[in-house]
């Protein structure tokens, strides 16, 4: 498993049909084109002004994400995108 | 629903109708094209200096925002935009 | 009415004639062109290092400000300017 | 007569004929155009860290200043500038 | 050996054969091309607000880096980059 | 004389036949062109954090700045450069 | 000699018999051109958050930097470069 430096976040981008059980809709027509995915590991958090910024995002939440952001990666035949918790716009709550 | 993260704000744009009411006209040949709208979920707030700092919007406000902040999300088939606090330049009041 | 956030302003340009009996001259041809105005309603303040900073200008203040700050909005029938206070260059007292 | 907000500073350019009497010359060919004016009102200083900074000019003070800085204002039939004071290099000292 | 200063890291990239035993696959096709290799020497971290931030990863760790990021080294034949911390994004766990 | 403001430093550039005297030879060839000079006059230093930071520089050192770098001004027909401490790369000690 | 201020570093570029003798070899086919020089006279460090930050590199220390960081002065006939300590990417150890 991958386990993210700093404020960065693991998250495993939604299939078409996981995406519409949750009846969020993001058009591809978008300006700043979101995606929706869950967490799968989240970093211990940034530094600032000397002090550990605690994270907002953890294990299993549903996001959405600017789909332009972060870095490809494919664990064990998953593809994976690893993210900075600053190119999570909010979680999806059920 | 969403949950914002940070200092972001979730806002759904007023229809034609509703801006009428309002009195306030947001003219389309202005420099920073502004638009209104409600605000629908607000996050927690960002981190400066390691202290959070509280937001300034809470759910139910009508405010005014620039056009082109955010980013477009469609949830239940209702148009909404996830925004930071930042773009928001002020709050109506009735 | 609009409350502005943060260190923001809402600012009544001034009629010419208004100008006029000001005593103040800002020429068209300056570099940045400088404008006169009435400060209608006054932001709480931006936060710097976790510290709410005190505004400095006031409801009813006659202020000069760059004539490309800002967002132009129309209520009620008037023209107003949003704009941040560093975008204010002097309040021009009686 | 103008109350400069944070950091600026009014200054009033100086005269051919006042310039020569200073004993400095500041050369037109220079890299960045220097410029010599009597400081006319002083601000109450930015913040920094949340603790307003102390001016080093006051009012009466000779300057050196960048010619392309600052915004010109007229007034009364006097043509003067508004300044930062991060804009002013040097006080001329008698 | 190579000591290196601050928040930067010193790593040996992985060959191709060790790399399919990790089951981690990184693509060329990525936009941000990512790459695999091992941490030789750590330094003792950058100063934030006065303070040492303690490094996150150790000589040992298998992690993964930009393709494009650092400065590549040859020493006693063997390929090395020296990179800053924060240009790697995860480390690999067994 | 001048006081400069800030952490300004005004400075004499060398003429030839001084510089060579110092041993120190700056190629006109090189990328960042250096060039000698004698500080005249010292700033009282700038803020940091609400803190005065301490000049380096005093009053008569022989100092290796960037040719590009500062404001030319001529005083008593004297040239000189008004410079930040930060354009100054060392003192020549003798 | 030379002294440098604030995070300067004065350093001898090594020759290429020198370079051979340590066993590192810094291709200049390399993105990044790196160096390898002995570190002569070293700065009082930076100040940061009004607190001088402690220099990690001593006189005598070899180190890596890059090729087209610094100035380049000539003391008595020998080259020498005017660095940050930033531009210092590791201490070769013997």
């Amino acid at each position: 498993m991958l386990k993210p430096l700093a404020d960065r976040v693991v998250v495993r981008p939604l299939e078409r049909e996981e995406k519409t059980a949750s009846g969020i809709f993001l058009p591809d027509t978008a300006k700043e084109k979101p995606q929706e995915g869950e967490v799968i590991a989240v970093g211990p958090g940034r530094y600032e002004d000397g002090k550990r910024i605690e994270m907002e995002v953890k294990v299993g939440d549903r996001v959405i994400f600017s789909k332009y952001a972060g870095t490809e990666v494919k664990v064990d035949n998953q593809e994976l995108l690893i993210l900075r918790e600053s190119d999570i716009l909010a979680i999806v709550q059920k």
